[in-house]
């Protein structure tokens, strides 16, 4: 677990697409977030307001989390120098990048003396068990995707917010970095030894009241060949209630894989359900979330529409349009 | 790549059960054990040779291959003294127990005074990458069973054994430690972490002649919701051209999961073939495997016809009346 609030570090972010994971945490949880730390030639901004160490301190923050990709996957000399006194100063540091703050000498030994904790998102930290599949209390959605990056993580997201927004008990379970730092906790579950997967999974999304829902961040694909294990573990160990079918309608090709096509909406739905129904023989899919960052409004809404009538279950762009109308698909079930 | 020829340490093994990987070495490849090595007490006998360390090194053995499950997870001490005194003759060790060697410090010791090497087939050693699903050439075989330790590993050893008999290109490929140990290489796959998974397969079972078997070790079941996970990655990282459906009639629930049914055989085909064939369209279940072992002959060979009968594929029992219908199974493909 990560103490919140956060100062986010931009860094000398090269524009603003490296600064992903700090988008992430301003658009999700921007109660977390006391403002933006950026370095002489920082090219990304997230309209938070700019603090030093010592106002963002002041201001509450716990933990400095790196929200950007570095360049060349160094963790620059430059940057040392602020991560170094953000640990002088009794802040706590939070990365998920491959270089492991762990594995930098001047980090741990600073950490050390000042006793802060550095949290690399990307390592297992609790010892899982293998799953058990016995059945859980509380209710639980999982996202799956035509493919991978297909808007499974802001689906899971959009969906928590809008059920908290209607006081409803909702928590999203991270099981990816970015996830992981928005909300800080969650499994790496790509990071997970394979025996491990489902158990890691079931240990994330507990027993909980009959009328709480866990939204699942999903991983991978059951049609991306590279990932689709672990795509099974969460189908398996999350125990779903209800799917969400996630799309994203102008790729061509499978992330990474230009040999491969596609699935329709159809074969994922038929081919992820008997899957989900081996954990959960109640599972239902409660509906279609359509990435549509690249298509017009008018072109989003037609596509959408056209979901609704072949699939006859509600679909709609949660990030565009409001989450509304899934959150009401899985109260119909 | 453990080095051959072996001697097979039993120990002070409880009973005949506990040798199970020393019987499988003797069974599978028989060829790779010079004797046994029996302590004070060990009550169980491949039928091997004994020999002690000398006689074994002046037969040519190579590496002191722990081929038994110990008591309490333990290295004990008893066992210590046989260990070092091979390696101080020049033994490499092989072991797949839980404990691992490298983290016995007398082991770890005697291996650098004398230049052994230390093998714990449990934990993966090679740098796998994320599998990339370009079309390999060659052919690949691969078992799924209806529910884990159905029979799938002594399948494949059945099938790669007839085929190499009659003179046909064919290797075993290990995924596991027992298969590991008795052919002396493979991907331990439920110690590989969750991304690298398939990538680890499709490095197993790399391009070959055209008319070439891999037969692949199956692990878990798509079935079994806490490892199916692996399963997946098996049937997407292992290409296969020909899936064997391996199935124990008498189970009356999932391994360790006493509230999950095993599906049948032909909801094993119907869920294992079209997930196959996103990696491989032209994939094909070329048989079925029974594990009869809990059956008279009379009873085996009813169950067995009646499957055939009911599914029209080759059924039988390999281990117990040959391979030799499920490599002509492949062939017809």
């Amino acid at each position: 677990m990560i103490e919140t609030p956060y100062l986010l570090f931009l860094g000398d972010a090269p524009d603003q697409l490296a600064a992903k994971v700090a988008i992430g945490i301003r658009d999700w949880r921007p109660e977390n977030a006391v403002g933006q730390y950026r370095m002489d030639g920082c090219k990304a901004d997230l309209g938070l307001k700019d603090l030093s160490l010592a106002e963002a301190k002041a201001a509450g923050a716990k933990t400095l989390v790196i929200g950007v990709a570095n360049r060349g996957g160094v963790i620059s000399a430059a940057w040392k120098e602020v991560l170094i006194e953000a640990l002088e100063m009794g802040y706590d540091l939070a990365s998920g990048l491959h270089n492991l703050l762990r594995d930098e000498g001047d980090l741990v030994a600073a950490a050390q003396t000042h006793g802060g904790t550095l949290h690399d998102v990307r390592v297992p930290t609790d010892g899982y068990p293998i799953a058990n599949g016995k059945k859980r209390s509380g209710k639980r959605c999982l996202a799956v995707g035509t493919d991978c990056s297909a808007g499974k993580m802001y689906t899971a997201m959009s969906m928590d917010a809008e059920m908290r927004k209607r006081g409803m008990k909702s928590t999203f379970r991270a099981t990816g970095q970015t996830g992981i730092l928005i909300t800080g906790q969650g499994v790496p579950l790509d990071a997970v030894v394979a025996d491990f997967m489902a158990g890691s999974v079931e240990y994330l999304t507990p027993d909980n009241d009959a009328d709480h829902w866990d939204h699942i961040e999903g991983q991978g694909s059951l049609f991306h060949i590279s990932y689709s294990g672990v795509t099974m573990a969460l189908v398996h160990g999350g125990q779903p209630d209800a799917l969400i079918l996630c799309h994203e309608p102008t790729r061509t090709h499978m992330r990474g894989l230009p040999e491969y096509a596609l699935p329709t909406l159809e074969r994922l739905r038929d081919t992820a359900l008997p899957l989900a129904r081996v954990a959960n023989p109640d599972c239902q899919v409660a509906g279609v979330s359509i990435n549509t960052q690249h298509l017009s409004e008018d072109e989003a809404r037609a596509y959408i529409a056209k979901v609704e009538a072949d699939m006859g279950i509600p679909a709609t762009d949660p990030y565009r349009f409001g989450a509304g109308k899934l959150v009401e698909g899985l109260a119909a079930l």
